[in-house]
């Protein structure tokens, strides 16, 4: 962190980010989640398993399910085993193997209420153990349901942001921008966004983070079909005011971005989140524009692979914003 | 374009549109969706399925739910028949199309957890791959459970919008008039309305769209049960001023409507956009009412058949305006 | 009508209650739907299905389904005695009304997927037929699933208002009032209401309706849980002033209420609504209070029985009003 | 109480509690809901059991299932026991146990579909029942998917408040404070809250509660990730002030908490309510801070054991305020 860059700062730091001056780290992660760790209470209380199954990739819930199938099938294989073939009908008497293996079957078919019947249950215990089987594997099933609903119903913003954000020349001085795109086939209307920033400092022998507001030229729009870029204006009240290419390099800063929009096939609000810290801050460069008119002039391309391409511009303003 | 049309125009444009004035062909399509194309990053990241799928007819819907369950049979009769008829029991073995038939069915009696027991699997194989198929059933109709209720439960606004705006007198002027209804026995209360348009115009030979608000005489209603007229009233605020017929003809003006309503069954905010074009403007038209007192005066009758109904008027205010 | 009556209204009648002069009967049901009948267009594109099994009552829905279920099965049956009983194993041949009963039996189980397999298909066209049953089954309770859900967890405000309003003293002037209270177990907080008039008037011999916003004393409150009397003080402001018993009684009145709270079980917004017109205004009564400290005097009972209880009052101050 | 409070507090009550004065008790218990049973009508029409199986606990609700399980078999049972077991085919019929034993196994494979058919009905009556069975079995499943859903896609805040609120020393004055956590793994921002207290007084002989507003030093924060310590300064405008430590114990205070946040994840907007009473408030104390960077200092630790930790504190200024 650079010293004395405190007195350089003119805005009042504000109090309500909801992060103390002590926290550490990087307060937003990425994927727009704050760099907080819990700790204490039963580790049960403290995780939200459905809010867990809804952020797992498809792959890996898909393979929960699946691992989760085998195990139940297996654990009631064992029970019917230990309570005895005979009290089943079917089942392939050859080995203890074959037998496991048919029992294992007879436990699938009545997990998934299949219930062929080739093997079936005729002992009291077996029907009973069969009969909780079933209740569980509907239970189990209305469960999945519920879930695949909730992953598939839940309302995201499917944003992209840029991965960097720039220092660019802008009107008569410079201003600091990064941008975003929808990429998938949803319909954001009445977009806004919201631009914080933490500036660590070193006040009197004391490390800690001060946060700042910061003004965007643009806060709402009416329709996020195309790419938004976000312009924050390094004018005399912003935060930045004064700052050099390196102590972009040499303080700790972190831009929060926090946009809200309104999805038209949900009906439903949704917000995504993101930063960016100064390592992800490239002094001097400007955004090159990502969509264009299609050949037929009648529609507009949006070209999301361009989102991070950028070229070097020489920025000569910043001698004359310090003075 | 008509050139020179830029000096007419007194408000600002505004700038929170979303869409650049590089962009081309008409901006929100007749259905609501901007007319953007995007490309880049994989095709999968960029499509939701979840909200394809919400998009589709009925009738493609419950379509592709067929042809996929077909498919899957295939697939696993495909399957069965490898690992061999012999670990089936009951197939007819007349002849192989026969078998295969059998296996078919035995595939569908699985995947459906249907399971008569006729077909019923006895060797490994046959069972693995049947257990297997039976949970793939069941995720597949836990997923077809959430894809219909997400259909039915979308909230969605039902507004017909007119085919047409008109331009007609009103009070001592002239207003760009369109009317929308709710078709549907759906209740929607608080409902407001966003006007604004896009006008193409020629400034030292580059062809640009500007974006203008446009005011309404009401751009709130508590209840929306009968119809609808959204009036722009062209006077000196308007972007419009001053246009004749052949103006609203010769320029490429795009009039870009959002209503939002409350509705009640679902208690969610939802919305609908569309779109006119100068082609979708008729220059002195007036709507004919769609509503009327039923026979025994004791409620209001809306037909909606009529939404799109009008009458030629004389605008003879027009010069006056000009001047 | 009452004629005349316009010209003590002071207040100018407002014009985003989104029904015309020109409709007729009452304006908002008892119930809180709005008092329109659609025509027009295809029934099946005015109705939305969906809306209307959500609104149904738990007895006529079940009814439904049960109806649907029959009948689908009698269908089925029907076209599995076409194809021949031949094709199906198991059945008691012993006479038609025997088979058509075992056909209809091997349809429900086919439609359920118990598939007990004592009936089951052999040739390939009740396989076939069985195939698609099967699948029709799982879809039908795939969407009777989407449906249960979909009532269950509408959100709703579950008020009871009181049937009629009245007309009472309050402070030194008179007040229109009405109560409403929770009449379940959901916890409503932050409720605010709207308050409007529709009077029909006779101006130069047309018939017509105006609206008029009405002030209420408290307009919001922040938690639901006792019951809540709306007080519409008739002071010079109020459309209403100088209205005298006659007048309330001969005049075609409808106040409309909207209540909007938000729902902490369901973390949703829900409204209702509801009218009162003229019959339904008692002149000169007041409430009776209908919640009272428990006998432990740690908790507040509500008396929900209570909510139409008043008793009459004398207003002398209406000929002062009117002067 | 203590009387003559009433002339110190200089706020005006607000009547927009929702609570009347003459309600009784707590009015917000501990867990947010309001103290308020209800009376009259109809029980089955007071209550919603959809919002009670949704704040059942988990144990609880699995137990009603289960319960409710056995009881449907057992009666289905019945009824095939009493239709006459020759009506079903291979039954065990040594004894009138073993044959009620199969017939309730029998009902348990037709419940849940599984319908192994080693037993299976063959009579008219027996089939008609097993049918209607087969329906209600898929349609309870359907319900207690709906069930399930619900209860995971509940939006709840998850915040855990502190058991006690504190009176300690802030800035040059005191205030009562109590802080909040969140414990699990959803995200939460754009928190912000609302306090109220109810102070019971002693006016003329009559005791009725009267209502105040209370300010906070900071009603919201962006982003709750962190505990968050609300702080109501008790200066010349709080209805605290000149309170000394007796008159916080011999005084009915009630402090009323009303947060609300929007979850990233379900996209929705989620509140909570709790409430401290006079025996909750710790005069001369203050908190002890509950979160730290972790070793790495990448990160920040938020350990939720220590939520109701304090240190007991002098408090000087209480005099100084009195007079």
């Amino acid at each position: 962190m650079a010293k004395g860059f405190r007195k350089k700062i003119h805005q009042e730091n504000t109090e309500n980010s909801g992060f103390g001056s002590r926290a550490s780290g990087r307060f937003i992660n990425k994927d727009g989640l704050p760099n907080v760790r819990r700790r204490g209470i039963n580790v049960f209380n403290r995780l939200s398993w459905y809010h867990t199954m809804l952020n797992l990739s498809s792959f890996r819930f898909i393979t929960y399910l699946v691992v989760m199938y085998i195990l139940i099938n297996l654990v009631f294989a064992f029970i019917y085993y230990l309570i005895g073939v005979e009290h089943l009908t079917g089942i392939d008497k050859s080995n203890p193997l074959d037998e496991f293996i048919d029992v294992f079957f007879f436990s699938s078919q009545t997990f998934t209420t299949v219930g062929y019947g080739r093997i079936a249950p005729v002992g009291f215990m077996a029907s009973l153990v069969a009969t909780f089987e079933a209740f569980l594997g509907l239970l189990t099933f209305a469960i999945a349901t519920g879930l695949f609903y909730g992953r598939f119903s839940r309302p995201r913003a499917y944003l992209r942001f840029s991965d960097i954000a720039v220092i660019a020349p802008f009107q008569d001085v410079t201003a600091l921008m990064f941008r975003l795109a929808p990429y998938k086939n949803n319909a954001l209307t009445d977009a806004d966004v919201t631009l914080s920033t933490a500036i660590e400092i070193n006040e009197e022998g004391t490390v800690k983070s001060n946060f700042y507001r910061l003004e965007t030229q643009l806060s709402k729009i009416n329709t996020l079909a195309l790419n938004w870029t976000i312009v924050h204006k390094i004018d005399e009240n912003s935060p930045f005011f004064g700052f050099s290419a390196d102590d972009f390099k040499n303080t700790n800063i972190e831009i929060i971005v926090h946009v809200r929009a309104f999805d038209e096939v949900f009906s439903n609000t949704v917000v995504q989140r993101s930063s960016y810290v100064s390592c992800e801050i490239i002094y001097g460069a400007k955004f090159i524009s990502m969509y264009y008119p299609d050949k037929e002039k009648d529609s507009t391309v949006l070209d999301l692979d361009k989102i991070n391409e950028y070229q070097k511009v020489e920025l000569k303003t910043s001698d004359v914003q310090r003075s």
